[in-house]
């Protein structure tokens, strides 16, 4: 019965991981567009101002159980990937 | 013009990033359910075969644009994150 029960939760967190990563994929490709648009405009892509304000709003709904500190770190290393992606996407650009 | 898009588009992320806080803590909810069900059946939290599972699992339904070594990298800070608050919650219950 116990068994049963962990498959359970575990196929529960096999769904939600898939959703994360549709997520994350969804965000990823959204600041690709910002990307572009910011070097049209000639303007640099990291915002340090951009990136404290996306965490207070994440401060200010997180319900837990994951304390703060744990939902920073997870979504800085979300914003390091992004950038990331950007800086790969140009140095490929530039060796065409 | 391009200034409103901008912020069209920072709406857009603000949107998704609180659905994946959303679904990061739906996750820990349920890796603290799991930890719970463990400990009654007196087996370990970190299984390395499961993790294995899930990023496998990952990897089959990640179509971009992120690279699968940055969803693997995410993915495993968010299962430290969930072994790291169990830790925690372990920790303070001996402290009672």
């Amino acid at each position: 019965m116990s068994n049963l029960e962990l498959e359970q939760l575990r196929e529960k967190v096999d769904a939600v991981n898939l959703q994360i990563l549709s997520l994350i994929n969804e965000r990823a490709s959204v600041i690709q567009d910002i990307g572009k648009l910011k070097e049209k405009q000639g303007v640099d892509r990291y915002d340090p101002l951009r990136e404290r304000h996306m965490l207070n709003l994440l401060k200010d709904n997180n319900d837990g159980p994951l304390e703060q500190k744990t939902v920073d770190h997870i979504f800085k290393e979300i914003f390091k990937s992004a950038l990331n992606m950007q800086e790969e996407d140009t140095r490929k650009a530039l060796l065409v």
